[in-house]
């Protein structure tokens, strides 16, 4: 073993002056490199600092604190009174750190495999009557900041530790309390949590409620992150048609025994837009009850309905705590909120509360704390007022046109949320219409990719009339006519 | 069929002028009750709202918003030009609604029943010497209501409108160049995912990574929430010892076939604090290439190195992308911010978003655009060295009084994260020890609790000393020293 000491290593660094990389990285890394690949050899001795800080002509300690860190992490080995030497590293693990070729690229997990497979949904388009855009510039951006920054210039000690996994005991309380006045939940605050955007309610549900391997009903047409949510949780989604008057049982024959859950908007369907029908809720709990399954409700915007008060809620009639309800904050404030809530039996909460940890220990105080100020002090229920009007006014403005541009086109009956289906007649191809449409710069969604099931798909447009202004629908809704009269499409 | 109008329903609704429930909302509840019992047969006319106004003693306009959202729900039937009816439900789905029988509970799923049997983690204990405990008194907690207020008060389209599912790119950068200054981590931003701290990535990648059934190999001792997380996704957990210099993949015997991932804390092992050595690195990427499967590295808090710039990452090693590598930004600001990054190779890239999507969307952006605003103005770089600096001070303050009141105790060698492990001699119960100091105020953590596999175990103490002031730590040495002696706990 050469104990002679180099006056230089095997190849001199080559260090960059021009680079905004700081010269001690720069070295660290080449001398790395050279370590990795076997161009130092294992239990050579390295050049002492002096020598290479001259040979290099910067400083010693810029030397001396590359060789520290080298020494650190295993490459150099420093022993008092003698030079420092290179590790001795196993020979068969060094060489050229090339990579891999792509024929040897790692397998996939089935899982993984899956999820690359999944479309990415045409609905994500941007534009005027886009589905689901909202009116986020009607939010109070200037007092959400004035009470976020004001919340957290002095948070105090509760709000800065890890929260209960089911978030912050001040706005769970305040959700409580909205949702009994509201939609008439029955729900201590004990009973709600807070959890990111209803979408992580869907994937906390299919992951405590069912097993690999389980069927859930889901309503067609649906919501995708729903059905592909149960199906990454192992479980496996039936469609159930959705006729006039929403989710409909008695039509789906026989549901399979195994059927652990069922996943309803029974408020306002998603995406048609009816109400289910008091009979229709009361046999949906008979059947949970007969068949011993757990009912979803999913009011996702049931805040805005135009003819009255929002409904009460499908868990409000259930005496048995099989009625698990969800909704979101995001609808009603901005989309990037990600806040949502999820109120669970009490008989299910200690599964969900270790799903939750496991999931990712608990929501992020920042914005709960400022939600929670926000609903305290009356904001939250003066902007939904306000959001109602506004969109009373847009939702008659697109009425009007569609009135006036479509006349012969059925619209699906709906008096909530912020949407409006109109059909167009079956063996329309909704899809070629609705890229027409965006060529002219508009955003409507094609209803038939809301359906699972081939055999239930009727085509229609998605409409959304809440981000635009009144006096401009007029204008859209005219040249989404002219798309359909280009399409030649035949009236309904 | 009765066409009857009574003067009055059968029961005369009672309500509540003392209590903070509107009588409108008291009114609407009653009569729901009354249809649902039966009490108020189908098909029944109701009395005019004249005549139940007057016989209540409220407003008619009280009455007839009743009587609107009854007849939007479903329990009444307005007919044009004649009285108003009960609406005729199914008499086989009316009656007392009573909570069915405990015994007709339902059955839980096998996943809910697992999660409910999760023991309640004893290291969450507060309290001096708790470990993890942060000096959260120390971040700039007004320059940070500061940034977040601005923010918020105008934060322009992109950032209230739906983010990416990979996070807000302005936050994405900036970790992508921290991480690889800090830790030559080799990563672009689009690979970089924000993730509601580090627990979503564990359980992010066990979902993504293995299909059920899969072996996934981690440190024994180790931390609970990654086992538990792979257990949760249907992976199969395998501990593998830690011995002085951390994972020992030799001493593991013949790995399973089956294995596919490998999870492990190279910069700082948890939690016994060791770093990884170079060989063993290198011999890990080798048995991932080997075996094709991935490398998991948590560098969870590997900021608070005290020896020297924290050290390379095991990712940086890494020339196949066989690496994942995730760390957080709780640690170094606030427990409850819930902040962390995932870097993922870029064939993982499009399966992990897709998880992202279905798991909950995308990250909130409340706290990320002021994260991403506090690095950018270089404020986080300067709180680290700040901690950093504390944390010195307080941890030499920790081996002084080790030093002084449990000499021959052994420390687990570390020199970086924000606990030390004290070794206590084989078969001491160190769970019947940190029950004594929690009688005497104290909240350390028993390590026999770390492990997994009974065989591995060693007893011992982990104390967090980040979270006290440095003068306050020789008298809680000075109480756990006297628990010890108390417990007769025999020398090391």
């Amino acid at each position: 073993m050469s104990r002679r000491r180099p006056p230089l290593p095997v190849s001199l660094p080559s260090l960059d002056r021009s680079s905004h990389e700081p010269l001690q990285r720069q070295l660290v890394a080449q001398l790395r490199e050279a370590v990795l690949a076997g161009r130092l050899a294992p239990d050579t001795a390295v050049p002492s600092t002096r020598a290479l800080a001259a040979a290099l002509g910067v400083s010693r300690n810029t030397v001396l604190a590359a060789y520290d860190q080298l020494t650190a992490e295993g490459y150099l080995v420093a022993t008092s009174g003698s030079a420092t030497r290179v590790a001795e590293l196993p020979q068969a693990l060094l060489g050229p750190r090339e990579p891999a070729p792509v024929a040897a690229a790692p397998r996939l997990s089935q899982r993984a495999a899956w999820l690359t497979s999944l479309p990415v949904r045409p609905h994500r388009a941007q534009g005027p009557l886009a589905p689901g855009a909202l009116a986020v510039d009607a939010f109070p951006f200037h007092l959400w900041g004035r009470l976020i920054g004001q919340r957290w210039r002095r948070p105090g000690r509760a709000l800065t530790s890890a929260l209960p996994p089911a978030g912050l005991p001040a706005l769970r309380a305040q959700v409580a309390a909205f949702l009994a006045s509201t939609r008439a939940v029955r729900a201590t605050p004990d009973q709600v949590l807070i959890v990111s955007g209803s979408q992580q309610a869907l994937d906390l549900v299919a992951r405590v409620l069912l097993d690999p391997g389980d069927v859930a009903l889901v309503e067609d047409p649906g919501y995708h992150g729903l059905h592909d949510a149960l199906a990454f949780a192992g479980a496996r989604p039936l469609p159930i048609p959705v006729d006039a008057h929403g989710f409909d049982l008695a039509a789906a024959g026989a549901v399979p025994e195994d059927a652990r859950l069922a996943c309803v908007t029974p408020s306002h369907q998603f995406p048609l837009g009816m109400t289910l029908p008091l009979d229709r809720r009361l046999a949906l709990l008979d059947w949970a009850r007969r068949r011993d399954a757990w009912l979803l409700e999913d009011d996702y915007d049931a805040d805005f309905r135009y003819a009255g008060r929002p409904l009460a809620s499908l868990q409000s009639l259930d005496p048995d705590g099989r009625t698990l309800y969800t909704g979101t904050f995001s609808r009603a404030t901005f989309a990037s909120l990600r806040l949502g809530y999820l109120v669970v039996p009490d008989r299910l909460l200690d599964a969900f509360l270790a799903a939750r940890r496991l999931a990712d220990t608990h929501p992020s105080s920042v914005a709960q704390a400022a939600l929670a100020d926000f609903m305290a002090e009356g904001h939250y229920e003066a902007h939904l007022r306000r959001l109602r009007a506004l969109y009373t006014e847009r939702r008659g403005a697109l009425h009007a046109a569609l009135a006036a541009h479509l006349p012969d086109h059925p619209l699906a009956p709906s008096d909530a949320g912020v949407n409006q289906v109109v059909y167009l007649p079956p063996g329309v191809d909704d899809l070629a219409l609705v890229r027409r449409a965006a060529k002219a710069g508009l955003a409507p969604a094609p209803l038939s990719t809301y359906y699972a099931a081939p055999a239930h798909v009727r085509p229609g447009l998605i409409l959304g009339f809440a981000a635009t202004p009144a006096s401009e629908l007029p204008a859209h809704v005219g040249r989404l006519a002219a798309c359909l009269a280009a399409a030649g499409a035949p009236l309904a």
